[in-house]
């Protein structure tokens, strides 16, 4: 494999990302529950960063963070180390291994081997991690008060004004213990419902990067800057500056979202499609695909490869699954539009399994889905016409409709439910929902004549029934011609789209507001 | 108004269909609870008709048969009498009536008052008709009973042939009293898991008809043909046959929905649209549209008139709405194609609602649905923005995510199902799959560049709020340049095509299979 290039790629309003990704990592999970939360490993960027973003949508708040710890990352894998790859429901963990030579031929135009436990394959843990509420990792490292960084700009800046930040004996602090090269994009999430917990999780980050930097709190406070998107920007405004008493800075959550793409697709492994097999085959059709199904043919993972594959780049549609659906369309240049969208999404699968099943979280109800057998509740071709509709090409086991089997069974709402096993519901539910969407993205990539379509946002969870219809739905309706891409981060474009958006064409914040203020309070101490 | 023309329109198989439709009417309703059930009365049709159309699908099955009964048709009221229009909810019924002067600007292109009591103004029936078994109305009049008859064909056929019918002496029946001129289009619903109270039904209906015609059980039923279409055609086949024991001939269902679309067209007052005001006015836009809500705009109702309006016509894209989804492209000429469904239809609704709800039929869905407020379950833009998204156009009032406010309430499913009320969830589902479906349908018509999307299929019900939703949904998405067009017959547009299919080029059943059988009969006895 070709080492990771830090190139530079078309993103809205033509700035450049000069976040140095070369040899970025993502760091091995811990557990399946953040298989979408570990933090990237960017070896290369020495710059410090005082800024966090946070990005809170309807049901879930997404927080992305930069730390140079002084803990070594001792988790990080090297590339080449054998894991689990992830795959579709329907094969067998262990059947196909991208590293291993006897991987059959599909798995031939894998990149390498990828560090993914995917959640469809993990035990069922009663107290699942994502319950918890996450712990801070590392510290901020405002740049003001390190001024002998070897980066360059804002102290750069800061020593171009009259007044020398580095000279000034404040800020002289050479018994700190010497950073690790680069850093960690650390990623956290919780319930919006939940804000408070949010606000406690920032107030800590914020105290322990005071502790580790050896400076007071309001000192701290005054060089901490939150990125705020997503509709919780607005919500909850005034609520994270009066209680965080830092500054907050609003971005437009599609910017964002569209940025944060456009940067997380330069991170080695982070993007992936069910094999391009099928996509280079399609010119060669041996035999009509089979339609959509909660159990779709299993394909090989392919990852993107940063710098050489085209495949990371615009144009696309976007489509951002949240806890409803936005899907967008991006062009050449980086430009976008909100084209379409449904309201069919995360939060209504969330919602409504939370009636219909005894699971506590998302996660739960992606485990009892993967238990499930939705032809206990939905009505197949095959339970109205006794077999195929072949005249059309309609197989019996094809879902006619979603659920339709329900009101025959049972004289009230609680026998009707006892006839029918949760994990049917979720099994059936978690699918319409999926190809629902993949449907209607499908129909708006061929409007627009877009042959790669991305999948972001929290529904997908890295679970591979999701993924599997998903990208199965994008395949069949285009008859092979389109390709669906899946992204490791899906859940967290927006806030490092936000993230970004505080880093200059340098590599640092791009308005000096912090330094000044930080001299302001020096002149007048 | 001109006089409705039994005009030839290109028709499947360049067939020709025969019934006259002059001077057709719709017969007043009894109840809300049969608004799609209403009879046809066909002052004109006077040939004979021995058999009986039946279109099985998942959850219901649909009997279209004609009777030319000896009791006057009392419930015809006259064209012009005044009636209820029909309205979107959030008009008052009172509000606009097509056939006053004071209607307002809206109404004028209303051709008459039609005789629509939509459901969604009745009174809440805690027992409402459909509830109940449909019984027989008249009987079935096989021509070989009645030679004397002053129609052509089959008699004509008959007395060509060797053996005059009309001679043999146990045909001369002078003793039954002159029908009436014309008869009347029956129509009869079932669910389909009572499949038996069909059965039932048509055994019934064959009895009284040989106790009209004065003949034997068993010469009725070597009289009576069977077509059948749907998938239970083929799944309840046999034992149709054995039951009932007549002839039945299985029909494609798709090639049935669109000739019944074809020929019921011509019923005046049949096909409707949500005012083509709007639909002109788009070449000059005032004001955006609105985004699509659960209480879009309303728009007065205008009635296609046949052999006037070219609206009826195809080429058209036809979405059948049934327990799934069936989007069928139809050419100029008649000829279709199936282009497009989704599983989320009304099985959908009456699965999840039977598992949410206590109501205990479909039509008790969407009375509950008409009392509900969908922004109690339905995540809006405003809860996630605390405004409207002003930047992309979405008002606050917009919903972001369906059913995506439930998961945040209560710690188990009881707890949360008692946070909302039945009438709330049944709103916010009703909603979402009429609006999705409206959508998917608009991006097949924009697709193949059809500006006529006609809704079908049971789901609708003559229900206002989703009549409004999916007209609202293709006027929106369409910018104004699409009409969504909805039918009074909408449930039995496959039943109709198969009774219309055993009618041949001269008003007969095209085939003379049972006269031959009944000469063959007499010959032996």
């Amino acid at each position: 494999m070709a080492p990771p290039q830090s190139v530079d790629i078309s993103i809205p309003q033509a700035r450049r990302i000069a976040v140095d990704t070369t040899g970025a990592q993502i760091v091995q999970e811990e557990s399946p529950a953040t298989r979408d939360s570990r933090g990237i490993y960017l070896p290369h960027y020495i710059e410090p960063v005082s800024h966090i973003a946070i990005d809170i949508g309807g049901s879930l708040a997404k927080v992305v963070y930069f730390t140079r710890s002084n803990i070594p990352i001792s988790t990080t894998p090297p590339l080449s180390s054998p894991s689990t790859p992830f795959l579709p429901p329907s094969q067998s963990v262990n059947s196909v291994r991208p590293s291993s030579p006897n991987a059959g031929p599909s798995s031939s135009s894998s990149s390498s081997s990828p560090a993914l436990n995917p959640h469809s394959h993990a035990p069922l843990d009663p107290s699942p991690l994502d319950h918890r509420r996450p712990t801070v990792n590392g510290a901020l490292t405002p740049g003001v008060l390190h001024p002998n960084h070897d980066g360059h700009g804002r102290s750069k800046r800061a020593s171009a004004s009259s007044t020398s930040l580095a000279s000034h004996p404040k800020l002289r602090r050479s018994s700190l213990p010497a950073p690790l090269p680069g850093g960690l994009l650390n990623f956290a999430r919780f319930e919006t419902s939940n804000i408070d917990d949010l606000i406690t999780f920032l107030q800590e980050l914020i105290e322990t990067s005071a502790t580790a930097n050896r400076v007071s709190l309001a000192r701290m406070k005054r060089n901490v800057k939150v990125m705020a998107t997503g509709g919780g920007a607005h919500m909850y405004y005034d609520r994270l500056r009066t209680e965080l008493g830092v500054e907050v800075a609003r971005e437009d959550e599609l910017a964002c979202l569209i940025l944060g793409l456009g940067f997380v697709a330069r991170i080695p492994e982070e993007v992936f499609w069910f094999s391009e097999e099928l996509v280079y085959k399609v010119s060669h059709p041996v035999e009509p695909l089979p339609r959509p199904s909660p159990t779709p043919p299993a394909y090989q993972v392919t990852f993107a490869r940063p710098g050489e594959d085209d495949d990371v780049h615009f144009p696309c549609l976007v489509v951002n699954i949240g806890s409803g659906v936005s899907i967008v369309k991006v062009d050449e240049d980086g430009s976008f539009e909100r084209v379409s969208g449904t309201s069919l999404g995360g939060g209504t699968l969330w919602g409504l399994l939370s009636l219909l099943t005894d699971a506590q979280s998302f996660d739960d109800m992606l485990l009892l889905s993967e238990r499930g057998d939705n032809a206990a509740v939905d009505m197949l071709v095959g339970d109205i016409y006794g077999s195929d509709y072949s005249k059309i090409g309609l197989k019996s086991s094809t879902i006619a409709s979603s659920f339709g089997k329900v009101f025959k069974k049972g004289a009230n709402p609680e026998e009707r439910k006892k006839s029918f096993k949760q994990e049917d519901i979720a099994r059936s539910l978690l699918y319409a929902i999926s190809n629902n969407i993949g449907h209607v993205a499908y129909m708006n990539a061929a409007k627009y004549g877009l042959d790669r379509v991305f999948f972001g946002g929290c529904f997908i969870r890295g679970h591979a029934a999701t993924i599997s219809t998903l990208s199965y739905a994008i395949r069949f309706w285009s008859k092979g011609t389109m390709r669906a891409c899946f992204l490791r981060h899906e859940g967290f474009l927006g806030s490092i789209g936000a993230w970004i958006k505080n880093v200059d064409g340098d590599g640092n914040p791009p308005t000096a507001n912090g330094v000044e203020e930080e001299m302001s309070e020096l002149k007048l101490s």
